[in-house]
């Protein structure tokens, strides 16, 4: 199997249902994609290390998926020059703007390309990655080209 | 002069003096750049005939600027396959939580990568198209590490 | 059939249940009036090409409906000179308000007359469309006094 | 003089600063306005008898303005069948979210087309003013154009 | 039967389930109260009326109750010198925040005693009702001075 | 010097000059009143002493105001059986929402009447308490009447 | 059974269900606790005296519940010298961001640490107080530890 | 010198001036302290170190003050069984809402006590700092009630 080009980090197991969806727009796309659960709170260590072997490892982008007080991003971008995508969760309380802006408002210096909270950011944090990947990959324009045509195709097509 | 690699582009003049921190930052890691003055509803035609000719021009990122109802970069976004980056400014009433909700909120389908509002998003987004390009540029990887290390030590440099 | 007057407008056949409210209502009015799915960011090169033809087609008031980052009314507004009414859809993760200031927060130059978010929003899009279309018709001013009648004895008779 | 087609009440004199840009705005359109204070908490008979007899005199449009709970719009909406647009005004401790929710969530069968808050909502509420009267005016549907073909210009004109 | 001393409006019958926490507490206390469904938006004539005559017909107290862009109970406290208490109701899209801001934020010079957002609202608009009317009835001061003493014991019978 | 009919307390000295408009308003309608500072955090024992003293002086309304984390209408509220008046003072972080919900979100059985954030609410917590006070004292809803007038006036005096 | 180290509060038994999580971290940690129902408004007496009283029967940390316009916290930490943290419980209306705001906007001199909204909070307002408690008792420094390696077993061990 | 009791981190220089009050509280009450400018983002090695070395240090609270998307603090939670209290710092465009929600939505398991938003946190972090280091100290305990009955005094004699 190839060895990953995108790399999912989520702060619990219980987030994969949402980020199931970035899972399946990279393979859809046939980007190789790890998933793993890793926490900045709960497994720092594990966390740093991980991150820090990404880039030697292959990895090109880094997708990072949190809710509430959502650090992992921020924490994984601290530790990369790779480029760090980030999904704000849905939270319970607050619907999920913690999560966003916890993501989003980093300082100068550090960026996190920050997509919408929950299922569509999950999607996009694909599809900016598969973006980002086309750059050198004349194939993988090329698919995001006929993804665009058959979401206009699907549009055109659902008038009443 | 060399072709541009990042395209910056923002609806009004008046938004330039935060965007500088792109341009800025660009040209201080060497990256060819270009600044545009174009509004998704002032100039729609424009800003389309724009975005389509980037790819062609050998641009490989979009940093879309702008404030309130914040559609330039979604509505560039949804013209090009290359990544965009929105960044949200600050607005007079509500100070940016419309700019940035108006630029992440994004449908699945078409990804914006959000940085921060104002300042430091200025400044993120082009340090973010920096580690994308430095993907397939060993020397912008170098410069970028550079930056980290710059800042680390300004950072320690700063304790009381 | 009547070539139609009012245009609807919105970015996903998922949102018609709620936009029927406004179809309902300018059917019950006599409008006669069209139902488009189109997106501002799926479908750019339609959705220009459809609002830059409402005009001939004798279409006076456009209705857009869009939720999240919703850019569809502003991105219509800049399109056409019709008077271009906005109706913010409830969005999963904040309930709306994500939608309402993306249309609402339009920057000088490029109105959109927007309405309540959802399901009153989209009929009283119908109901400010037909008071639009009034001025020169004294038959839908006559039938907007009658609906404003029935209202007030609907709630005159409510009172336990 | 000619007789209004247009009218602009707000709440207080205090408000004329921001609503000056409406006023200006028809005015440069040649379109024959009226402005007035009246408050719908302070002058409320005043406020119910001016507004119905705005029909009467050959007002086609009205705009109305106020900040904090912004009764004004929503209760002048309720006593004409005119089209009522809203401009929430900028309030000193939440910055003019309150006025926008107070006018724009109206409950259906009453509507008010709402613009964004303060200066641009203003001079945007007398451009919808002026693609409404411009149904019917094929001069103003002229100037409407060439007010946007002047903000094309000045756009384009405006890149660094 | 006695005449009201507390009159209770709303906007919409579908308030009633809420409001019917306000009636039960006044009935509890033995206060006559009065409930009625008035707009002030479709029904702006007869509301007008209602609340006019509520001082000669011996009311003391008025509690209005809406959702959204609730303008009923600044709509009333500008026709009427007897204190008007007000209930914001949770609406679908924002829970009610649009509702509370709507409410309380008068402007100076015609107040609205507000409560808290949708069912403990109800029931508190009716408890500061009867602390008003208590200012002249001792026995009324009696009840409330047993109401407070059971809450007392309640909270204090529930530790575990 | 008559005994006080309103009392004003407020957290801190620096509250008063928003405060001096409840002041400067009971004293144009001739009623008695105390300013006192009090914290709820800081003199929790001397604010319940005060309180619960209140009743036996002859005040009949208490007007309580507080920024930030705003406990004080509350915790008066919960020790006296007089009407109480919340007044949410503008904060600096945040605008005074957090003022605001401190204040009027009470749960049910402990109800304070608020007022809108600020200057604004500090005048309308003096007329709801005159609002109150009058309906015993018809001078005092004589002079309400005569204010409302003036109010009147000054608005019609100000269109331009 | 040992004197309690850690005491509960929240105003109300419905608050239990969340507050349980407190409770079950503090058994596990072997840290002797009671559970307390007392209101900072309904029974503000009795909370008075509870809390005052709290020191001398040994407990050396409070936690304290609540919701809506959560004074609870607040209240008790005027009236203590022992650390308070505070739990901000979801309120149906606003999810809870008035619960957070009430008790973390304390004024300066009177400190609340607070944790996050509902159960989250539940859990580490309980941990936060073990963390106190440890500083002088090393046997539950090392359960903290044993604590922190359990929860990141469980994270390693959660990758699909 | 003594050794540090309570460490203070800021992620930057440009913090200290509101963190300061910090420091002084610390300083008055006589407790040694450091104040170090550590980044969660740009010196994340460097604070992982230095957050494992307070222990042995004989450091026994931890403040952490960070704006933004601020990580500093739970970053910081997670990397020491100290307790750590967070301070979020007001941000320019959002006036610190979003340093709030990122400082205090912690997931269970890492507790971060969180005080009020700039200025009021930054003592009362101090405060509950020597509420806590009390606990074992009854001189520190006869101090902080000083500080209670001068506070007391202070708004005791503010009164106009």
């Amino acid at each position: 199997m190839d060895s990953p080009l995108v790399a999912i980090v989520m702060g619990s197991r219980s987030d994969l249902p949402v980020m199931q969806g970035a899972v399946d727009t990279l393979s859809a796309f046939g980007v190789p994609n790890e998933v793993k659960i890793l926490s900045a709170h709960r497994t720092p260590q594990e966390t740093a290390e991980w991150v820090r072997g990404l880039e030697t490892r292959g990895v090109q982008v880094l997708i990072a998926a949190a809710g509430g007080a959502a650090h992992l991003a921020g924490v994984a971008a601290a530790l990369t020059l790779l480029p760090v995508l980030g999904v704000p969760l849905q939270s319970p309380a607050l619907g999920g703007i913690d999560s966003l802006l916890s993501i989003v408002q980093m300082p100068a210096g550090v960026p996190v390309g920050t997509l919408a909270i929950g299922q569509p950011g999950a999607t996009n944090a694909a599809l900016l990655a598969v973006a980002i990947l086309a750059l050198s990959r004349p194939d993988l324009r090329k698919k995001l080209a006929d993804y665009r045509e058959e979401q206009r195709k699907k549009v055109l097509a659902s008038s009443p």
